[in-house]
């Protein structure tokens, strides 16, 4: 998917909730464990019920890794599902990879060709030549970690140089100048909502993936306030809050109502524009 | 495996190689493309030639993945492998993850319990709560990336305060105060033996691991003359270099030949402390 298509999309749902398919069997309704493939039907629900309100998917595969084969199985069968049934949804592995130069080559194939996803999320330690065979593909994104919403979050990201400048925001400012840079994102965590102001200085055009709005506590107006560009240029993520809404047999409507409710705050955020 | 058979084994085989099992198909010999799993194929002929030279054996997840499922289980079956039949080798799932809280538990249950591997390498951007979840694990360790071998490697790793210290020494001295710490080893790329007497300084007692001699320029007398320690303390990772050195029917022998070179090297460097 290229970005017209994204900011179209947003336009015509008046919503950018992007819906974070972190399956939990612990968590899932107890009903579904009898299915053949529990992580593929849950997921496959959800999908159903609230695709006209999200724009964007974004499986963690951590969540697959850890049952293995089968978990490997049951992330190929949802975005499977995902490109077949749904192609206008923009779709993003969120898998925190990178690795030497050809080593990234083959984690991009890996995303983008095998399993075609539209977008993968990428760790920025290793530098360059880490990140840049993941922006060779043409109409694929490469979603890199800025500023991460989690407890330690700031334990390197928020160390200074000389000139007071944090790494995060080293990390935007250098990935900027590499080639392909038209094809970055970056992951920029709602917890965190005062430093949308200084990362739109600094990167003002690109789309921002901003999860931890809901169980982490980042707050939706304040992300919009300084995050919003002309293009929108934000995907707010939401997992836990909509997937585990309900354990019964009807938890996908449940899960549609959450969704909902993030979609009416984002059109009242577009509409007051 | 615990710290001390691991040493162990380093000093029954004047050994401290460990072989990169980086398996590209078009590098493998052509013959072997006529087996159902040909990754494993030339995985265990490799194990099975080298394995009384090598102490450890590092797959890249990133060369399983870009072959889809068929990749992730010729993964589990190399691993299984090497469980069942060379229970005394360490096993690294060179796989650079790290997430949140919660998920980097899911990566560590991946790779620590369905695999069962010894060891994962770990990327240490999102700092505390992304690592110390794998370090919970009693006999498992946790492989952080500290100064990687890679051209890019310095374009955030050398960043430095405003004390002048950089970032991988900022990331090697913050990690050992993170509980679980005696489970760190750290990543330290060969390319850049100038390095090591410092991170020798913040880190005497850690296992390297140390990609990067052979192909990627490293040299192994450099590495070890500032690397070594008490315990000898040092993995040192060879992956194309014994992996792709003949394409013939008897490709093991000469990987084993390879192999054989470093071992021989190693047990000179050990002999002559």
């Amino acid at each position: 998917m290229n970005r017209a298509k994204l900011i179209e999309q947003i336009h015509i749902k008046k919503s950018f909730l992007c819906i974070g398919l972190d399956v939990d069997l612990n968590k899932i309704p107890p009903h579904l464990l009898e299915e053949e493939d529990p992580i593929f039907a849950f997921n496959k629900a959800v999908i159903d019920a609230t695709h006209d309100l999200a724009v964007a998917y974004k499986p963690n595969t951590a969540f697959y890794e850890a049952y293995g084969i089968k978990g490997w199985k049951s992330l190929a069968k949802t975005i499977e599902y995902l490109n077949d049934n749904y192609p206008e949804i923009f779709t993003i592995a969120d898998a925190k990879r990178g690795d030497i130069g050809n080593t990234s080559t083959m984690y991009a194939k890996a995303f983008f060709e095998d399993l075609n996803f539209d977008s993968v999320t990428v760790a920025p330690y290793m530098g360059s030549d880490s990140v840049e065979p993941f922006l060779a593909f043409k109409d694929k994104f490469t979603i890199l970690l800025g500023l991460t919403s989690n407890k330690g979050g700031l334990d390197f990201q928020g160390l200074t140089n000389n000139e007071g400048t944090p790494l995060y925001q080293e990390v935007l400012k250098t990935a900027l100048t590499w080639k392909g840079n038209e094809n970055l994102m970056f992951v920029v965590g709602a917890t965190k909502a005062e430093y949308f102001k200084s990362i739109r200085e600094i990167a003002p055009d690109h789309f921002l993936l901003v999860p931890g709005v809901g169980a982490q506590g980042g707050n939706l107006e304040d992300v919009c306030r300084h995050g919003l560009n002309k293009d929108v240029g934000l995907l707010i993520n939401s997992s836990r809050g909509i997937l585990y809404a309900d354990k019964g047999m009807n938890f996908a409507e449940f899960s549609r109502k959450e969704a909902q409710k993030l979609q009416t705050s984002m059109q009242s955020i577009l509409d007051a524009r």
